[in-house]
């Protein structure tokens, strides 16, 4: 592992994008959401993505200079044209202008066509919130889950993003996908040895696996039974059919297409609370609202009762003050990554030794 | 059982609610609500709840004539006091705002204070899709399910609805709640003397249960595991605070609190499909993703795949058809409401034996 500075990892990130071709602007917009994800803990969502955004920079499914325009126009939605840029530069077009209407309207609503991959939905959500708005982001994914009844993956695992404003305390931030688990819990299990709970994936016949070998050859199940694969599907129709996007098995993902546009749509959209109440009495019942959920009383062998989001923005406080802990083989990956664009970002990376901690 | 015909069991709402002191247009809008939770074969949320509805009337928990205004507005958005009427009528006037604001605006949020249980979501969401709108309908519930980590109800099921317009399909009609399943099953487990999954409720100490009868003494989990609590929580944000309404542990149930008004917000969304592309192309496209999803291998020993909400309109056609299948209890219950305002509707209910099939 290799503890790496905050603006270090920054600087190697917007180094890298500048090499694939984006203005100055863009890599700070990818990098800057990104390291967001680094620094709250949620490693899936963050560098770790680079150097497969640089591969398709490199193949040109994405392209380093999208022409990102609106495509049509109400007082309070948008649809956006993403060009098959990466995620990041529309989805902040897209929330950007969202917010713009709510302040205007009340609520923003801009959804995106030609999307890709958007790192951690939480980021465009977050985003709402520093103008004391809800924010929410949605977007859709190639197909990872049997619907119900299924076998066969057909309904993206759908993930979404929810910012809640609170004001001494954390606020809500609720960021997840729609399968009981993330595929990398089950290759984990595998990776050890160990079985796993039968609500997590069918084999393939469509039977439900404890074994976890058996699951990786099928499919995954949805969060919550048949619940989850309904949420899915609307957010197929929201994120994808809603602007014209693909859904379903239209949606092509990013490592098994390399040099196909993902095809994939996002819907973003913010509520401006003061449209509908004073925003700090709004945050000080938020705030009460949290504190009599963590002073309810503890499950047997609980700790602690959190908040969607909470553990997030401590694993923050901490990642900014010691630095980031990545996998050495990250940067491995974003070394040949770099290469692709004649970039050497080599003497940029600490040693496991030299680390910065 | 009693088999009721349609338009009978329509009128004995009507004349009941007239009885309680509604005015005739708001009898017609709670019976239209009813009545089609009924078709759709979710009895739970149909004429099942009347005789409650009724009580509640008598004891003045709810108002027969509430005074409903919009307290705030902007162009896209609005905030309405319900005045602790029947959420069915706050609902729909919220509902047709929120309609006619998406038509200028692209979308309309409207959400509902000093609401009260509102039926089933779904008949709002329907009423979007009926003007080739994406229709979302949300409310918050009194505490019936444990945060992750804690024992007691703190936070509702929060149930919400979608509906999303098809062409030649089935439209997609997602309703749901986000515990794991209802009470009503961990109480029919108990009557059949079966076992419970232990995701389904936990024990007073907090320990996850397989025995109905710990679990009746304990708390419902969320569906999904945290994940539904996570949504429980936002639902509560989105329905219940930001118009300024009750969440969690301020949001009274019906039965448990009789004379006490229920304190329950309500977020109507509507969102206008022609803001984004052409309303006869969108469901073309829906009506695609539904037949590759119906056409995709099944699961060992599933017979069909289903979408959101297909099942409910099948049962629609029938219950039309047939008419309603309803306990005779559920008769007596309505017959005892009736009594409170000397309204007589045993001419109007058939025999079991004299039913209508």
């Amino acid at each position: 592992m290799i503890r790496i500075k905050v603006k270090q990892l920054y600087d190697i990130m917007v180094i890298l994008l500048k090499g694939a071709g984006l203005t100055e602007e863009h890599c700070r917009q990818v990098a800057d959401n990104l390291i967001q994800a680094d620094l709250r803990g949620v490693n899936t969502h963050g560098v770790m993505r680079l150097h497969l955004y640089l591969n398709r920079l490199h193949t040109g499914a994405v392209k380093a200079r999208p022409d990102i325009k609106v495509l049509k126009e109400r007082k309070a939605t948008a649809l956006i044209d993403g060009d098959n840029g990466l995620g990041q530069i529309s989805g902040l077009r897209a929330m950007e202008l969202a917010i713009e209407k709510a302040a205007a309207c009340g609520i923003g609503t801009v959804s995106v066509v030609n999307g890709h991959h958007f790192g951690a939905g939480a980021y465009y959500a977050w985003l709402a919130g520093q103008k004391d708005m809800i924010g929410i982001a949605v977007t859709n994914t190639p197909p990872l889950m049997a619907p119900w009844g299924g076998r066969k993956a057909m309904v993206g695992n759908n993930p979404f993003a929810v910012y809640v404003p609170a004001g001494e305390e954390y606020p809500i931030l609720l960021d997840m996908a729609l399968s009981q688990v993330a595929q990398g819990k089950v290759s984990l299990a595998l990776t050890k040895g160990e079985k796993i709970p039968k609500d997590w994936a069918l084999d393939r016949e469509g039977v439900p696996t404890d074994d976890p070998a058996e699951a990786m050859k099928g499919v995954l199940l949805s969060a919550g039974g048949y619940k989850g694969y309904g949420q899915a599907v609307v957010i197929d129709m929201l994120a994808g059919l809603l602007g014209g996007a693909g859904a379903g098995v239209n949606v092509f993902s990013m490592m098994g297409y390399p040099d196909k546009p993902q095809n994939s749509g996002q819907l973003y959209m913010a509520i401006d609370i003061s449209a509908y109440r004073d925003p700090a009495e709004f945050k000080k019942d938020v705030d009460e609202y949290i504190r009599s959920i963590k002073a309810s009383p503890k499950a047997k062998g609980a700790e602690n009762i959190f908040l969607p989001g909470e553990q997030s923005w401590r694993r923050m406080e901490q990642n900014k003050e010691q630095g980031i802990l990545l996998p050495a083989g990250l940067f491995d990956d974003l070394i040949r990554a770099g290469d692709n664009f004649n970039v050497d970002i080599r003497p940029l990376i600490p040693t496991e030794e030299n680390n910065c901690q």
